[in-house]
C-alpha cells in the first residue's frame, strides 16, 4: 500500500487526508497539535508534528513516504516543494506559491520525480479541461470564470474569504497576464469587469486575475482569460480601496513610525471577511473552450457538504488534487518534472477518471457544446 | 478707525483680511511668515508672526486691537477664543471648533464681551436666516442643505476638500444630532441619504450631518436637521471605508506598532482630496424654513473668483464674518456674551445689511417663498 503524507492540515489539507485515509497509508503533518488531533478522531490516519522552523525537517519527515501532497502556505510552497523534489519524491502541490514552478523542472527530472502543481479547482481542474481539449483539436480561446462565495450577501463587500485576506488582496493588485490575439497582455487586476447569469445564483461580475499561471507556456492558443466572480459591487469596493492606497505595500510615516497599508487593511478585513463555522458557501467556475467549430461549456457549481463540514473550496481544490494523487499512485502519470494539471488533462482515460472521481464525491461538472 | 486683528491666515483668514483692509486698520497673524508677505504685497494691512506654543503670545498680540477674528483652526479655536474673552475684546470666530462654545457665556459677560461663534455660511449665515425668520413668527421645521464642491468629479470620491482630511473625515463619523418632532435625535453620520436636483449642477446626494450646533439650543422648532451635499457615490464610498474601520482612532497593532487607522486614511486621503490651486469649485446651500402656511426658500450658489483667486468656501464663510465684523464695529450688535449667529439674524436691519453686504460681494443669495 503506498505511503502518503499530506504537508498541511488546514481547511484543504484536512480534506485531503480525510478522502486519502480510506484507501493509503495515509499520514499529515501540520505545526498545529489541535488541527491533528481533529482529524486523527475522524479517521484513520497517522500525523506528524512539524517544526517548519527547523532546517532539514521537511526532508526527515518525507523520508519514508511515497508520494506527498504539499498543502502549506503559499509563502512557503516552493521551498517545500523544491525539497520534496530534493529527496526524490513524486508531490502533488497545491501551495500556489507565486514563483515560477518550472524553475524546478532540471531537478525534477534528474530525480525522476513527477511533481504535479496547481493542482486544485482553478487552477487545477481548469487546466486539465483545456488539456483534454488541447489533445484533440486545434484551439481558438478558453475563458475560465471562477470564485468562492458565501450566500449570504452582506454590504458592502458581500464577500468572505476561506483564506487570509492578504492572499485576496494579492489577488486585486497582481497584474493579470492573460493572451489576446496570439500576444501576451498585462490587464490591471480588477480590469474588465462584466456581468454573467447564473441559474439560482443570479448575477455575477468577473474581472481579470492573474490566473493563467502554466497555461501561459503550456498552451498554443491565442486568447485566453481568467476572470475572478464576485457579487457585482464588490470589485468596486476593493477598487475603491487599492485607488486610495490601502493595499499598497510600500511604507509610509505615520507620527514617525513606518507602516505598510497593506497591513493595516489585511488587519481591518480579517474579521470581516472571515468565513465562519457555519456560513453556508459555493464555489461556482464556467469555463469556455473553443475550437473553430465548436464551443465546450463546463460549469461546476459545489456548495459546503454539511455533513462532513467540508467547504466546497476544500472539496474542489481537495478532490481534483486526491484524484491526482490516485492517478500517481496507480503509476498512470508518465511525465516526468513539472507536471502542470494540463498535462495532465492530456490523457483521455486519467481525464475520465478525474471527472468520474469528482463526481462520486458529488462535486458535479456539467459538460455541453455548441456549434459555433 | 477702529483696529482689526485677525488670527489665522489661512484660505478664509487671508480673505477675510483682504476684505477689511479696505475700511479699517487691519492687521492679520500667522506662524507662516510666506503666507502674512504674500497677502501684505497685496493689500494694506499689517502682518504679525504668532508663536502660538509661547504661552499668553495671544494675550500680548491682541491688545492694541479693538475687535479680533479668530480663524485659527478648529483644534486650537476654543482655547483661542477664552483667551481673547480673556483680555475683553470683541470677536468674530469661524474656528468652528468641537467644544460647546456657551460655557464662555458666563466668562463673556463679566467682561461684557461680544463673542460672535460659528459665524461662516453654515453654520452661520444658515443660523442669521433662521434667526430672522424665528423672530417674526412661529417656526415648525428648518432644513439646511450645504456642501462645498469641485466642478471636476473623479472617481471614487468626486470630492475636493479646502481643509485637511481628518477635518472631513470627522464629519462622516461625528453622530449628528438634529430635532424630530420635538425630541433630540441623534443619527449616525451620512444616514439619511436622499437625493436633491440642483439647477445647472443636478443630483446631489444629502446625507445627515452634525452642523445644528447652537440651533439646538437657541430654537424651539420642532423639526431640524443639517445635510451635507456631496456628488451621489461619495457617501458609499467614505462609508465603506468607515465601516471597514478605516476611519477608526482606536489604536490597533501592526506588527508591534500602535496605529490609528484614521492616521492613515487622513495621510492617504490628504493627495486624492487635496482642492489644488487652479481646481474649480462651488459652494451650495439650499435652506427651508417653514412655518404654519409658508415655506422660506434660501438657495445661495457661489463659485470661486478667479480674479482674486479666493475660493467659494473662503468668500462665502469669510464675507459672512466681515459683515458681521462691521456691524460689530458700528456698535450695532447689542448682545452681550456668546453670540451665535441666529441673535445677529433676529436684527431685521441686521439681517438686511449682511445679505446687502454678501450681494455687494456678488455672493448671491436668492430668495422666494411659497403658500404651504
Amino acid at each position: 500500500m503506498k505511503r502518503i503524507l499530506i504537508l498541511g492540515c488546514g481547511m484543504v489539507g484536512s480534506t485531503i487526508a480525510a478522502d486519502l485515509s480510506d484507501k493509503f497509508d495515509t499520514a499529515v503533518a501540520d505545526s498545529d497539535r489541535k488541527k491533528l488531533s481533529s482529524i486523527s478522531q475522524n479517521f484513520n490516519l497517522k500525523t506528524e508534528i512539524i517544526d517548519l522552523r527547523k532546517k532539514g525537517a521537511i526532508q526527515m519527515l518525507i523520508k519514508d513516504y511515497d508520494i506527498i501532497v504539499n498543502a502549506l502556505p503559499g509563502s512557503i510552497g516552493y521551498a517545500t516543494l523544491e525539497a520534496i523534489i530534493g529527496e526524490g519524491k513524486d508531490v502533488v502541490d497545491i501551495s500556489f506559491f507565486p514563483e515560477d514552478a518550472f524553475n524546478l523542472d532540471t531537478a525534477a527530472r534528474e530525480k525522476n520525480v513527477t511533481a504535479v502543481v496547481d493542482c486544485g479547482v482553478a487552477p487545477g481542474l481548469s487546466n486539465i479541461l483545456l488539456g483534454y481539449h488541447y489533445s484533440k483539436e486545434k484551439l481558438s480561446s478558453f475563458a475560465c470564470y471562477v470564485g468562492g462565495l458565501p450566500f449570504e450577501r452582506t454590504h458592502p463587500y458581500q464577500y468572505k474569504a476561506p483564506f487570509s485576506p492578504s492572499d485576496v488582496i494579492e489577488e486585486y493588485t497582481r497584474p493579470a497576464r492573460i493572451k489576446e490575439g496570439g500576444e501576451l497582455k498585462i490587464k490591471p487586476a480588477l480590469s474588465e469587469q462584466e456581468l454573467l447569469n447564473f441559474r439560482n445564483i443570479g448575477t455575477l461580475e468577473g474581472f481579470n486575475s492573474d490566473g493563467l499561471r502554466s497555461l501561459l507556456i503550456t498552451m498554443d492558443i491565442p486568447d485566453m482569460k481568467e476572470k475572478t466572480l464576485r457579487y457585482p459591487g464588490h470589485a468596486e469596493a476593493v477598487r475603491l480601496l487599492r485607488d486610495t492606497g490601502f493595499f499598497s505595500s510600500d511604507e509610509i510615516k505615520i507620527n514617525g513610525m513606518d507602516i505598510k497599508p497593506v497591513d493595516l487593511s489585511s488587519k481591518l478585513l480579517f474579521d470581516i471577511w472571515k468565513l465562519k463555522e457555519d456560513d453556508d458557501e459555493f464555489t461556482i467556475m464556467q469555463v469556455f473552450i473553443d475550437s473553430e467549430m465548436k464551443r465546450y461549456n463546463y460549469f461546476l457549481f459545489d456548495r459546503k457538504d454539511k455533513e462532513t463540514g467540508f467547504s466546497s473550496m476544500a472539496r474542489t481544490t481537495g478532490f481534483t488534487c486526491t484524484a491526482v494523487v490516485n492517478l500517481l499512485a496507480e503509476g498512470r502519470l508518465k511525465h516526468k518534472g513539472i507536471t502542470p494539471p494540463e498535462y495532465v488533462g492530456m490523457d483521455e482515460m486519467n481525464f475520465r477518471y478525474i471527472l468520474n472521481y469528482l463526481s462520486e464525491r458529488k462535486v458535479a461538472v456539467e459538460f455541453s457544446e455548441q456549434k459555433l
